[in-house]
């Protein structure tokens, strides 16, 4: 079916092959059309303008060795094509390749067709199918249909979830997110106590999944297994440390992803993808069978596609909260007066710390309520400054990592990331007696922290802007995660639930908005957000 | 991006979204150009021509609820668009579509466009990525990276297995392709026998791969977890019962596939999917952990893209083999006389039973060898007729089929499929005394197949054909099996080791000739149709 190909256009897709196979990214970027509308679609998503794609080669390396079986074109008209090939795989598999050729001259918007140039094919559209994979290593270490069966028959029957790997899993060992720690690392006999809520209340483990090397970002973007995608907006970071457990849920691929919280690592990837996301009170729920980070801060916590769904994972793990709230299993049902006691504030410093166009769509979130949301500031409720509380978070968290992985990395040399191991140098290097400081001080300042919201729950947005994109450098990611952490300390240090539920959207990416209240009033708070975001 | 937009497109494509939401087939037929060169593709495969693609979507259902979020519209000339979408799946996760519309009338090849009927816009190429699934679950049951580590370091290390769901796997219950059975399965401590040599090799295992429901079937066609793709011909099936490893070998998402071959299990889906395929002497591998299904013919086999992986297998199962055979690793190294010694024969009464045109390229593969190939009859050897061997094995393999599985398909009424629950109440009508002389003649008809190919080895096509195509019905594959088990029924009544390679192409299909010969032949067997295919 390729006779009557127009002239040119075999050589045209010969070259484009060529450069290809050679990850040739000059050669690749000449190959598209270069103008706002050329595309390029594929699992992860559309790309459109030619700069974005640009931006996307750069960031994936190369094209496995492949080469085409099958090649059929349709002309269109003068100088516009479509091919459609087969690729076979030297590894296996077959790939398909829809593409619009456009030859140069026939629209005035291309470079390069200046005069004595001959035309030149150029793609304008593109839709590929890659090699197929087994699964998508980036999001799981494991996964199955199911992966574990549960264990009994209750309310989150049918339900999956995706583990984080730090919890125990039965048949399988704790990866960590780290390759090395991966394989010294023992089979576990019985589920982290966390899981067995979930088995026992009819849930199945659909899988594993990847997580920031133990549990230390919040990009997800882990230089071993690659950076799972964000299910939201293709173009930027999922968020982590729950990051495959996050993109898992966002996908489709699972219902419940079961996170781990220290300062942010179910909340900031809520935000960025979309998700309803529940840090819990700390203590709440055992962590038994889960391998800390940074015993102060650590807190179970899940993502979802609902409200509904994270209520009832919250009323599998926490029953003694459920029993004591209303029987109403659903965050739309009308909640009785007991479970929205609080008054509603949106505190000013935390504003302060979101970029201008978060503000702005919050305020407009804020105003289209029809609950009153009076303004505070922390400073009137006796709370310390944000960087105060920034810095004591990272002071202890830095020390208890240390404590609970500082042997296994000092016997590991050259086994961590550059990243996470620059973060564990830079934690081993802060001044003793600021981190005694900061240790001496912790309980005092969670109590302050709770006296405060006893009565009152705080609204604000639950990060400083979308997620980062996927190509921005360490040094941004680094303030990225400064800006971050200033807003997620108020609960971490406060040993409080958060939730962040997918109210904003901000340069077409989710922004998520976050309500923090006092001990114990998890459940009361995915209630109230839930009803804040009924249509 | 959607305005320009020519008019009546974006309704068309209303429409056609509406088709897929009712799965309309007529409608969605009627949104596709009627020409043969239309088009449709997606990660199984590209379709040619309307009737292929109205078969596919009478095959596949409906498609999950969907919404479009983005459309991108490029008008391309009077009557001719592309279209590009990102689709929001109910269930989360996004697809991707790119399609080329063209308006009825603006060429002379379609049906409906009569006078008095306004122009309508069809689809005359489309290529699809559907909904994101966490893994391919008619291939797989259960997959990691890896889902279980080497124990040791050897010559397969860096492999990856798909281990049938017939074999113990450490941390998982045994499947064995139905649901009911996995639900009540035990979670095995230790891998199987063959799995465990392969681990001990430096392999890892990649995954738990799906199998027709007991091994019971040549299809791949498993009623409760879908038909695994076949990776060489997306139109066909993929054999069975060891359809999972083969569809997984042959995707290239592992490279070795653990299966079992009793009636051809190995060697059918190895011939459909173009792969190295080896059933071992009966005996010879350990069938410790393995869940039988007729231990007189049941053996442990291997399916690889390649014949050197294929002996590395071998090797690392069968070290007495390996230990008696030449140094030599490869299947292209020259190898000793003593590898070779026998003469190679195409049985007469085995080519007769293969269709015309598989007749013809294998008298054309066989005319194209440097080596002698005489031909022979196998009433000349004394081995009984094939029709004699093949009701032997039916009968012998009913019987031994509810020995071991009757117990718990009686206690289980209603869950098996129709098709092998058919076949396990065939098994049980047979005639008793039919089944009482079949088993008392086995010992006597293997011991002189066993003779009579003592010094020798048999070529022939491994099966009549190339793969069914998945629309065929249960009448049309049972007819397959009865003439498929008449070839297959030599080597599994002999006990005897069979190879197939993927030799020949017919109808754009591969068919794989068979290598049988003596016991304990295995590793020469491949060695010398590794020779046979080099190039």
């Amino acid at each position: 079916m390729t006779t009557g190909a127009p002239e040119g256009l075999l050589d045209a897709l010969d070259a484009y092959e060529a450069a290809l196979a050679a990850n040739d990214l000059d050669a690749l970027d000449a190959a598209f059309v270069d103008a706002p509308g050329t595309m390029r679609g594929d699992d992860r998503g559309l790309l459109v303008g030619h700069d974005a794609i640009s931006a996307f080669r750069g960031a994936r390396g190369g094209v496995q060795a492949r080469s085409l079986t099958r090649v059929e074109v349709r002309p269109l008209a003068d100088g516009l094509a479509l091919v459609v090939s087969v690729s076979e795989f030297a590894a296996g598999g077959q790939g398909l390749q829809t593409q619009l050729w456009r030859r140069d001259g026939d629209t005035g918007t291309h470079t390069g067709s200046g005069t004595g140039t001959p035309p030149r094919w150029r793609i304008e559209a593109a839709h590929v199918t890659g090699r197929p994979k087994a699964f998508d290593t980036t999001v799981w270490r494991a996964v199955g249909d199911p992966l574990v069966a549960p264990t009994a028959s209750g309310p989150l029957d049918g339900r999956t979830v995706a583990v984080k790997d730090l919890y125990a899993v039965p048949g399988q060992p704790i990866g960590a997110g780290n390759p090395t720690y991966l394989r010294e690392s023992p089979v576990q006999a019985a589920p982290a106590a966390a899981v067995a809520a979930l088995l026992d209340a009819g849930a199945s483990i659909r899988g594993i999944a990847r997580t920031d090397e133990f549990a230390y970002n919040l990009t997800g973007r882990n230089e071993h297994h690659g950076t799972p995608p964000n299910g939201a907006v293709p173009t930027r970071l999922p968020g982590g440390s729950s990051s495959g457990s996050a993109s898992a849920v966002r996908l489709g691929m699972a219902e419940i992803g079961i996170g781990t919280d220290t300062a942010g690592s179910v909340r900031v990837p809520a935000s960025y993808q979309g998700l309803w996301g529940l840090r819990t009170t700390h203590g709440a729920v055992s962590r038994q069978g889960l391998l800390p980070l940074a015993p102060s801060f650590d807190t179970v916590g899940w993502l979802t596609r609902s409200a509904d769904v994270l209520l009832a994972a919250l009323d599998a793990s926490m029953p003694s909260v459920s029993a004591t709230a209303s029987a109403s299993a659903s965050a739309s049902a009308s909640a009785s007066a007991s479970d929205e006691p609080t008054e509603l504030l949106v505190p000013a410093e935390l504003v302060d710390l979101v970029e201008p166009a978060v503000a702005q769509t919050f305020a407009a979130f804020v105003a289209a309520q029809d609950a009153p949301i009076g303004p505070v500031r922390l400073a009137d409720l006796g709370v310390p400054p944000l960087d105060d509380l920034r810095e004591l978070l990272r002071l202890v968290q830095a020390a208890e990592a240390v404590t609970a992985h500082g042997a296994w990395i000092d016997a590991h040399p050259g086994a961590l990331s550059a990243v996470v191991g620059d973060r564990f140098a830079a934690a081993r290097a802060n001044e003793p007696a600021a981190t005694a400081d900061a240790v001496a001080r912790l309980d005092d300042v969670r109590a302050t922290i709770r006296t405060a919201l006893a009565d009152r729950t705080l609204l604000f947005p639950t990060v400083p802007g979308p997620a980062p994109l996927i190509a921005a450098d360490t040094t941004a990611l680094e303030r990225t995660r400064t800006a971050t952490t200033a807003m997620t300390s108020l609960a971490s240090v406060g040993g409080l639930p958060a939730v962040s539920a997918p109210a904003l959207t901000v340069d077409g990416a989710p922004v998520g908005v976050c309500l923090v209240g006092g001990p114990g009033t998890d459940r009361a708070l995915v209630i109230r957000a839930g009803r804040m975001l009924q249509p």
